[in-house]
């Protein structure tokens, strides 16, 4: 989705179109520095149940989103307001240009301690796979290592 | 206060002129790639019951810093080790541009894990009652929101 | 050490050469974006029992690297995958220019919250007798702080 720069209007539209697991990927132009997503609204997309935010401009309210289930991934915090602007324009629901990935709904969004990624939809099956598969070789690796052997012959360099 | 680049004599200083539960704004212009305040000086700060400190420079002995009860909000760590030049220029009890902000003495310095805002004296009491009502408001739309009710509702969007 | 950018077959090699509690410092160049040491390579390094790693690019799997004995300093998180260029030109045990400093093998590496040091290993014995002797005297002027004396006086200013 994108959302106006400086608004939060369709962040709070966006809570409610979503279904129970979306996550919300969110453009919002160059205007980074505004808190854009707060206590309140995190409270409101967790009853929802969605499963988290990844937005390309701060949040707000940073000690109390970490206790919330549900994960925010955002540029940082700040703690400047938004205004409601009834006319400005946003959506929900297509493809929007997140930094220079461009981001489709449906697409597959996972995130931890290094950062997010999206996987296109028609590929999700394909990645989740070559993941599972990825995870099952290197802990095999991991317990070749541990017993003494070197990565130049595990891998073969 | 202000204390010159690379020095923190006037730290010091400012210590000792400060009144329990004041907190130190301190400028540094642009020499921000200093250790201006560690363990000794926290310590010092600390027994002399100071609410903190805020400064536009670095600090050093970031874990040790953390351990005090005295908060520190600062531009970054650095190690790089401060002078003492007895000659330099600094102030203390003055306006001070921090940032792009002017802060003086008697402004009510408030922060947390979002960062720190200045409050002008002679609008503290407007700004604390307004935050309170704000927290009791948004304490009854939490409570709301948690029962499934919307924010579009609740807010009248 | 050096590492072509990019490219991570030469810390694998390097793991290798090392010896017990060296501590690998390594150039990447410019090409900093890219996750040069992960999960596998600290479970290899683990083992073969090095003392840590400082690198002026990124490294990945941030979260599991915490969970390492094995102290990791590191520009940032950066998933970006290297590559394996048999071709490329690293070093190993040789000077090596780290942002503006050269560090040189044998240099003694030392870490903490704050940052990374490099001493100088003909300077070393030198370095860490001064250390020693500040920590007692900061040992023992934090013990006059807390009963009430000023750094004012204690340091004579």
């Amino acid at each position: 989705m994108h959302s106006p720069g400086g608004d939060n209007l369709w962040l709070h539209r966006a809570i409610y179109v979503a279904q129970p697991g979306d996550v919300l990927v969110v453009s919002v132009g160059d205007a980074h520095d505004f808190g854009y997503w707060g206590e309140i609204m995190c409270c409101a997309a967790q009853v929802r149940g969605l499963g988290g935010l990844v937005i390309d401009g701060c949040v707000r309210d940073g000690g109390v989103l970490a206790e919330f289930a549900l994960p925010v991934f955002a540029r940082g915090l700040c703690i400047r307001g938004t205004g409601k602007d009834y006319g400005a324009r946003g959506w929900i629901n297509y493809p929007t240009l997140f930094c220079d990935l461009l981001v489709r709904p449906g697409d597959l969004i996972v995130g931890d301690a290094d950062g997010v990624v999206a996987i296109p939809r028609e590929r999700a099956h394909e990645v989740i796979g070559a993941a599972q598969q990825r995870q099952v070789k290197e802990t095999a690796i991991l317990a070749r290592l541990r017993q003494g052997e070197r990565t130049l012959e595990v891998y073969n360099f």
